[in-house]
This record gives structure tokens, sequence and C-alpha cells, in this order.
């Protein structure tokens, strides 16, 4: 499976592709693989005549106190998990081309769904995360993209700027993958140590719990975020950026479930940030 | 010669000029059609196999106080007039489908190129102007797509979206159309009595006398603009939006010219707001 490193070798490698009547599937990632990843690639090479996953870390979705220097990165690891998968070609652009001196073109987005929630919490995230996909779909030109419901808010603020543009592909949003005791697969779950762990499986604990409330009756949003919290809380010493209970789709806030909501949370443990979410069935 | 009203089936009407293996060139207008716009349409004709030319006043791209509800529409002769080019279909969509309820999601462009001169004076301006391009490029999926250098910083604010975007066309930039007595064309000429359309004389008059002296050595910039100035205020009163000596490519200031550099003017004169543009070569 060939390793591509320029945007020219990866358009002709998809014009091939077009040019053969073959539908595209797209997995973006910033690698360090994990098996939620592989699971979108899965349900690509399933769907789809030819797969690309693209690895990039993105500079521009990065606040400037992020990770993103340490963000980790193995990109022989990356292409032999993505060619486990069938994926047919791996695409990993330099910064410095995706990027080059004097780029000054941003895809903004100013809906709620957008702006709140990881929107305030990291500005400008959402800002680098439309423009770096933009330009992976015009560059590979697929059929369809496939990101995950960890990021929840990411793929359905995409959804949105595919909807507003015009892109002519459509967005697979695919379930979570998780551990056996709950923990949502994250790169970043790389960070944390035994103890830090442990304690993070407050979050999807906390979320189980809330889930369970909302089928029982419970109908007051704030209720259901006081669950999580307290879970969360009980667990050890954290930062919560943030507990919410919102529309599924447009993410404006939810004071008493009328139907369906996600419940959304991000939290920092032991210097980690980690985000998750479940859909509450009232 | 079809008038396509909606993005679906302009969609299909791309759909089978490329399933054919044609090659398709856009040219997006206002509508409002003169000679400068079928001057694009003709050249379009010429290089591509199948044609579309939009006709769309694009809301996003006005100012509060600007005249979009006066411009002037007339989809009938300017279908007939793009037909008379050979043009393959007109597409005109409405405001409503091109932003539904809830549309949040525009392109923004940073540099110097798209904020000074009509970056400055028409805040949002080029915002509407890049995001209604990138979706008709989206709709349309052309190879090339024309534009006239009168809207010399437009031109040059959209190559670089392309640029930036990765977006698979080329920008295809084509010269001022001017009356026998110098006048660029514009739909706004139509605004003009016979005084203020006399007075109007002033701004290539302006331009072209910078450029004379320009060509015969004055290396000078500020006495470059000097001249297109006093030459616009001794034709009677105006208002000066800029006038102005920049890079021809990023639009940086000029002090001195040390190759070629363009003249940008901005003037209101009776109301109506007229833009022109020059090569200097020294």
């Amino acid at each position: 499976m060939p390793i591509i490193h320029t945007i020219a070798d990866c358009r002709s490698f998809v014009a091939n592709e077009h040019n053969e009547g073959h539908t595209i599937g797209l997995v973006p990632t910033m690698g360090a693989l994990h098996e939620g990843h592989l699971s979108l690639m899965r349900r690509a090479r399933a769907e789809c005549d030819a797969v690309v996953a693209s690895v990039f870390v993105n500079p521009t979705q990065f606040g400037p106190s992020e990770d993103f220097a340490r963000y980790p990165r193995d990109l022989e690891r990356d292409a032999q998990l993505a060619a486990g998968t069938g994926v047919d070609a791996v695409f990993a652009p330099s910064a410095a081309e995706m990027y080059p001196a004097g780029f000054a073109t941003f895809v903004e987005q100013s809906a709620p769904v957008a702006e709140r929630l990881e929107g305030q919490c990291r500005p400008g995230h959402f800002r680098g995360v439309l423009t770096v996909c933009l330009k992976l779909f015009n560059i590979v030109g697929p059929d369809r993209a496939y990101f995950g419901r960890k990021d929840y808010q990411q793929a359905l603020v995409i959804t949105r700027m595919v909807r507003d543009l015009d892109l002519p592909l459509e967005i697979i949003r695919c379930d979570t993958v998780r551990e056996p005791d709950g923990l949502a697969l994250s790169s970043r779950n790389q960070y944390l140590d035994e103890a830090t762990r442990r304690q993070a499986l407050s979050i999807s604990r906390g979320l189980g719990r809330a889930r369970g409330a909302a089928a029982a009756g419970e109908r007051r949003a704030a209720a259901l975020a006081e669950i999580i919290r307290a879970e969360l809380l009980a667990a050890g010493p954290c930062s919560i950026d943030y507990v919410d209970i919102a529309d599924p789709d447009t993410l404006a806030p939810v004071e008493t479930l009328d139907g369906p909501a996600v419940a959304l949370v991000a939290v920092r443990i032991g210097g980690t940030r980690l985000i998750d979410n479940c859909l509450l069935e009232p």
C-alpha cells in the first residue's frame, strides 16, 4: 500500500480511480491510529471502491497552549495499521505543502453548532478543522468521508459545512469505539497513566448513568448534567470544561428532554483533555 | 439553451458533461450582462467543451447600505445574450436555495490582498464573493472559471482561494472591456446619466495619464497616484474611496516602481461607485 506524500501524487492517484469510475472513500485522521480510526476504514472499505486514509497532524486546529508538539506521531505504524484494514493509500502531506508561505484562506462557521462547547473552549479549533477538511476533500475528491461520533460536534460542524458549501460528498458518522471498560478510544489516551486512566472511566460511567436516568423518566437537563458532573468529581481531581445537554442536530442547549438529546463532556484529568458524549433518549 | 434554476438540476447537467469526458468552463456573473461578461463567455466557449454561465445577484457580498435591492435584474435578456455567445446553460439559482435558513459557513481571507482597498471599503464583501464562488465551483465543478480584470482585486482574491484551498480548477483572468471612449464596462454604468457618465471618463483618463507617466520614467507611486487623483477632482464633484499603486500580485502598497505595478481606483460619482485599474510598466 503506497504512502503518498505530495498533493500532486494524491491527485494523480485519485484521478486514476475516478477514471475507472470508482467511488472513493476518505478517512481523515491525525494518525496515532486506534481501533476507532480502523473501524472507520473498514466501513469505508465495505462501502467504496477505493479508500484513502489521510494522516496529518493539522497545526491550524491546535491552540497555542495545546498539545500540537507532543501529539503522537508514528507514520510507519499508522500505515501498517491502515494497510491491515484494506485501505488503498495513505495520504500524509507535509505541513509546508498544506500551508505554504502566505496561506490566508480559512473556513469559518458562525452557528451555535460551531460556537458552543469546543468552539468556546478552543477558539479557532473548528476554523482549522473545517479548513483542513475542505482542503482534503478538494485534493481527494471523495464520494464519502468518514468521521467518528466521539468527536460529536466536529462531525456536525463538518456535515454543516458540506451542506452550506454544496460539497459533492456525503459525510458518514460512525459510532464511537470503546475499551471493554467503557473508555472511548482516543489518541490522547496515550497520555494517561494507570491512575488517570482509572479516573477517566468516570466519563463513560457518568454518561451511562445519565442515559439510564433519561430512559427512566428524568426530563430535566440540569438534573441529567448534575449526574454526570457528580460522577466526574467523585472520581478525583479534575477540571470540567463543560457538561452539556444539547439538541443532537443544532447543539442548542436543552432545558427539558422532549425528544432525543445529546450529553457532551469535556474534562481535563491529570493534564489530559478528554471528550465524550452519548445520546439520551427519553 | 436551458435556464437551470435549481442546484440539483445544475448538478445533473454537469454530471452528463463530465460523464462524456467534457471539460467545463464557468463564467460567474450577477447578470445585467454587458460586453465584458460576453467576452468571458466567448473565451470560455473557445477553451472548454461545455460552458455554464451563472446569473446570481449574491446578497452576501453587498453591505447593508449598498445597492443590492436596486441592482439591475433581467434574466430573460441575460439568457438571450449568453445564448448568443454559445453558452450551453445559464444557472440562475434562488437566494433561498443558495442561502437556506441556518446558513452559517463562510470563506474568509486575511491577507493584504483581501484586506486592503475593496476589503477596507466594503467590509464583508470578499467574504461574500469567496463564499458564493466556492459554492458555484462546488456545484458546477468547472475545469476553468473566468473573471474580468476590471474587478482586479476580486480576481486575485479568488485565485488565492483556489490555491489555498486546493480547488481543482484554474482561474482565467481576462482583460477589461471598455467603451470606445475608455469607460470600463460595468453593470453599474446603468446608474449614470449623461453628465455623470461624462465625468466618469476621468477615471480611465487619469489611469491612462499615470500609465503614460510611468512609461516616461516617473517611478514615485505618490506622484503617479496624484496624477489620477487630480484628473478625478478636475472633472467635478466626486468622493474618492482610494487611488492606490500596488504590487500586481499581493496588492501590497508600492512606494517606488521597481517593476510593474497596478493602479487601482474606486470613486463615487453622482452616487454611483465605480472601480477601474490599469497596469503601470516602468
